[in-house]
């Protein structure tokens, strides 16, 4: 039985966690970390919980914890888990840390996007970008994984095949995305309203959103050049979900067949990315509550342009999903275990 | 190895049934039934389930079903199930009904709420109310289960306990309840367009909904009396969910403790009904995608009156779920085989 | 031109205010008052306003407010109010306080179910209730008038006729309320994050809620009696809108032409109250946007009882709206002037 | 008085017309045609127009029609107001249509987009496109409007004052649209029931929608060059409300400032577009319910290029509050007459 805890527990991603390792033959939680409450029931900050979880609310003691468990997940805002994590730590525990600390190579980069100064440069190279169906091998042998951002998983898996081959012009690439509301956590803050998200749709962050230079990195690495692209996340009245449509000119005139050809070659094998059948756009309510990413794409003769789309739901595949796949790899457990989740309809 | 079939497999709640039961352990659905898809591919239809589910629909031969299976699901309108079943069929398969077929002993009382005639009377009486929290011993003999439906499940399961034990005027029991709009089934009906039930509450049936008569029949054997309530259904603009608040007069004082001390008495060992810790109102989404039933009271002592709150699923406890701990009863698995879904929040 | 000065601008029912004096062509509002933005642009906290309004916000000082206004509306916090108002003020200024600190006549009462000491107690008698259908003459004459609850509004005009008529039992009078989210606040609490309101239904405030007692005063008074009775709110995934549904026991089998006739009685002359057409169940959409309570009612003879259905916007003839209702009554404008709203669908 | 028939005025954007027209001061709508409610109260189609328009439904007999009234309005399906139109009819009345018939100047563009034949091509080139914020002075002398579609009006409005400046290179260009559910109409198809549209998006047409044309001819026009541009509509959990986001490279470097003073340019005394201030993104709750179309943009030095965003409501600046806006000015009126409706929120 691995033991895990969770530092972070009781935001939207650390509860998607629990939901998930509560049944996760492998896996027992054995210790809930949240700053906010302290001292509380698990299940009284998360009725769902209720007679599920028994437990209650511990600190963020990194070092302590690090005796107890065998991995432990951050779920928590940027610069926590760089600020904890140290050499003594990484010796004894796998770590996996759904914030962006270890996410971009470049330091300078990530604090310039992110307004830090990360506290653990030395971990940045060893660290692993979780994208489990791109560094399967790596995360295999990873203390520390950095597990992707959620518009940053979505976003590159559903251009990844494409750059990788050289198909499209990276430099035309555009990518217009739209993410239910629990992607911007439980913090009370007036914006995540019900009554200022509800009936009401907007973009934000234009030009400026931190999941940028990690969308370029990435597929930077794939095309083998640097990327520079647009970026535009919109919030959407609902609760889970990210769509991603991707914009990007073809490199030559290409059939479906072949780009079809290009998609299955990367994902045929995948079982957590589907490639749709021909002509059926994704939707984001298609994969709720599973750790699947939609895929497909459509060609536009007219203007030389393809547009690829991409669903996951922002919690799972986005955040704690990833995060458990990350984990089964780690442990040389199957991949999918713990992760076989139906989608929810509707 | 379970062979089941399920005859309306493309409706919401025969969708449900196909969710949970493809990761059922003991269970294998054969037979996609939908009159309205036939020969159709059934992901086609329910996308969630390309790459999971590989069959075409079937059409609602029950004869030669019942050669193929050993339990049919029949999710379809009313009437259908009473005018495809047959004894030879039941010597064959054991049925569980998810219409309000065989829900009514008496017959005229379910002809007059449901403007049909009755196919099939001559199973009403052998035919179980699948209720399992109540009749599970029955359930286990069953050839012919009878699942509740959703508002009559969460309506019945929040009185029961204080229905049973007398501690309420039966007189004086109002049912106020609130659903989801998966309620109104997948039927292409105005007043189920989005923008007709977005941003919207009404209520519906007052004083004729069908499910009235059923619930009055399980609590009036329950009270040992005939029973005659108010019940009022209204459409909410969520997708699932069901909750029931419901009014009664307590015959006497009595303390919080007394009144717990009765819920626990009937529930304590029930896995699926949660009685919540006092002064927690549940809450619909505590409970979705799960088969728990989440209750919860309040004394009133200005009005003498107590107020019962039951929060359901309503296409897992109300619906889906409620028929596969049925089919586990009927089957002698384990009863909550394939339902230790955790509720899924938010 | 009426002078306006609003304290308490920036919440949801100063904003809706504002929207509608906006258009009122006998007001021009001077004052935008809220202590939370004050310097700040008005446009820039609510930008539906952007190029409408080009103010900035103020503080809360009564006194010099009430030399330049002709009318001050309080749409804050419990106690603001009260602890404003003087002698000095109220000979200058008239004031409609949507708050609750002079809607109920017994001190005792208030300070009971708000946890607050009264601190303008010498004022509460001679504070008119402005129901204006209820009380017109009064508030014509009145300097301070205590704009109603907008659940309050909703359950008392939907009962009103049948309490005053005396055709209902008043003590097996329950109220089942439902309310969309706009009727919290804007405040920034977790409970009211789009994720947490979102697909979910719960009751709040169960035998506590604070309109209780003005429910139960205002239908006493029409009743003739002392009312005590049940009143449960529920929280709904909608901006806008309460429903009320009311049970209560017919003193005597009556017909559906005779309960028309009292509903008619009172109503058919208000330009604001619309009794729907028999079987016709109204619903908040029908009224979102306008001043109109929609109303009707349903009797059951199984049980003797008569299901009584009310719906309004909540923050316009539950709140704002009515309150500019009693400002023309009080300025001996038209009753109906700026309040033309024809409700908006879908 | 100018009488008013309305072609489809039980449809969302016919609703829209007669909320609109309703308290329209020089307007008088004599006609409420619907072939699908003939003989039909309207109210009892629309109960929020239940004791505001006493009309019943009218057939859709078009010469019948213009003896009757001064102006139609047809809001129906595309080739409908083609087929009955012809000079008889237009030398009585001023026709308003809200269908794309009359949009497009190319037949043979309008034929392959719609796979329709058009059946008046005689009175394409006299239409008029009733962009009024664009085609001024041409709408004023009008006998036959063509009003412009949701998504053309908002996408046009965002870009166009760039393109006719020649800013920004035509081939780059590239529109993201977002919508809510009421541009999908009131036909009760599976698509748009409320569970498969809530917690849900998807983009469809890709590459394929109908308004891609009217776009491109438009922005072609002010461009004064031949535009192919990609167009991807997306559907949104909410009732009303387009979001426009469009992407082009700029042709040299340009500074927010130069940009600003473009726009400002085109729209400072334009009454209905909102230019918002430096870094607020359109929100479409902003907008709800009025004839605004609030836009804005962020220059992207990294990439070379524009982002452009456009709120609308699809319903008011999108189909009826445009079509009024073409009333007044064919008929004289001042512009923004009856359309000072303030934006609703939340």
């Amino acid at each position: 039985m691995i033991r895990a805890g969770i530092i972070g527990s009781t935001g939207y991603a650390g509860g998607e966690l629990v939901r998930i390792l509560t049944v996760h033959k492998d896996v027992e939680v054995v210790w809930y970390g949240s700053r906010s409450y302290i001292d509380k029931k698990y299940a009284d900050v998360y009725q769902n919980m209720f007679q599920i979880v028994d437990a209650v609310c511990m600190d963020d003691n990194m070092d302590e914890l690090a005796d107890q468990v065998d991995v432990i997940f951050t779920a928590t805002p940027q610069g926590l888990c760089a600020s904890l994590v140290n050499e003594g730590i990484l010796s004894k525990v796998k770590i996996i840390d759904l914030s962006a600390d270890f996410r971009i190579k470049d330091v300078a980069t990530y604090e310039k996007w992110y307004g830090l100064e990360h506290k653990s440069p030395q971990f940045i190279e060893e660290a692993v970008y979780g994208l489990c169906e791109i560094n399967r091998a790596d995360v295999k042998r990873a203390r520390l994984v950095a597990n992707p951002g959620c518009y940053t998983t979505c976003s590159i898996l559903t251009a990844y095949p494409l750059a990788k081959e050289g198909m499209i012009d990276m430099s035309t690439l555009i990518i217009d995305a739209k993410s239910g509301t629990s992607g911007a956590g439980r913090g009370a803050k007036l914006p995540n309203l019900y009554c200022e998200v509800n009936e009401n749709i907007k973009a934000y962050g234009v030009t400026t959103h931190r999941h940028t230079p990690e969308i370029e990195e990435q597929l930077g690495l794939a095309a083998g050049e640097k990327v520079l692209l647009n970026f535009t996340p919109h919030l959407i009245p609902m609760n889970r979900g990210i769509l991603a449509t991707e914009y990007a000119k073809l490199k030559k005139e290409v059939t479906y067949e072949e780009v079809k050809a290009v998609y299955d070659k990367y994902y045929t094998d995948e079982k957590f990315v589907r490639v749709l059948e021909k002509d059926v756009c994704p939707e984001t309510k298609w994969v709720e509550g599973s750790n699947f990413a939609d895929i497909n794409f459509k060609i536009d003769e007219r203007t030389g342009r393809i547009i690829m789309m991409g669903a996951i739901d922002n919690l799972v595949k986005g955040a704690a999903g990833q995060a458990v796949q990350n984990m089964n790899l780690m442990f040389g457990l199957k991949e999918s275990e713990g992760l076989e989740l139906v989608p929810m309809f509707p």
